[in-house]
């Protein structure tokens, strides 16, 4: 038996409510939502993280969000949502097989988006060098 | 000329500090970020929001951050990341442009997740209920 609770929603060992399934993702919602009818979404296949996913797999997914997203909003009397993947413990990952938050949004919700930090100058032109030697390598 | 400034980076029409490019998807990095390297990801065709997209090009996105995300966040000397997607304005969309926005993060950087609420009994499986027949439709 697997030690991922995800793994074991897939397989039927632990419940869940599920929105939507089909042979390769799962979307179900949070029991522990940011706001009410935010919903889980993730592959079948356990990868631990983003990077480590197959791109057909990324593909099922984000074609799975794009058709339940506004029946997630419409369901939840919501206007707008928010989709997030957490990518590590130190961006909020606790379980670690890949998944993507689907969170609705009203106004007045009291959640806000994080502020904006600012360069100093030819930071930023640094930065995009760094990321560049880091993408070659 | 379009409007859009995603659509004028596309063009040429406004300079941006790019990433990473291909046929269908561009990679730049924000000038206002919320950690720097901070870096947007889109398709080049212009959609409104994840909804309005084609399949094809959420696939190609993803399979763009799949490939990059490694490289933002070793190019920042971070230890993980957020991906997310404001979809909608009262979601916190500001460009009128589908976006992913890949946010490098480190230990003590000032930002935190945000907290979960609770349901109160039944009404997770009344949300389950009502996002299921908005899906039908």
């Amino acid at each position: 038996m697997s030690n991922c609770v995800f793994c074991r929603i897939v397989a039927g060992e632990v419940s869940s409510y599920k929105i939507y399934e089909d042979d390769s993702v799962l979307a179900f919602l949070d029991i522990n939502p940011t706001t009410k009818g935010h919903t889980i979404v993730i592959p079948k296949k356990h990868y631990l993280d983003l990077p480590a996913a197959e791109e057909t797999d990324l593909a099922a997914v984000l074609a799975v969000i794009k058709k339940i997203a506004p029946a997630v909003v419409a369901g939840s009397q919501a206007e707008g949502f928010n989709l997030g993947v957490n990518n590590g413990a130190v961006a909020g990952q606790v379980i670690e097989h890949l998944h993507f938050h689907l969170i609705p949004r009203k106004k007045n919700d009291g959640l806000t988006n994080w502020p904006s930090k600012v360069y100093q100058p030819e930071e930023i032109a640094q930065y995009q060098e760094k990321i560049k030697q880091a993408l070659v390598k």
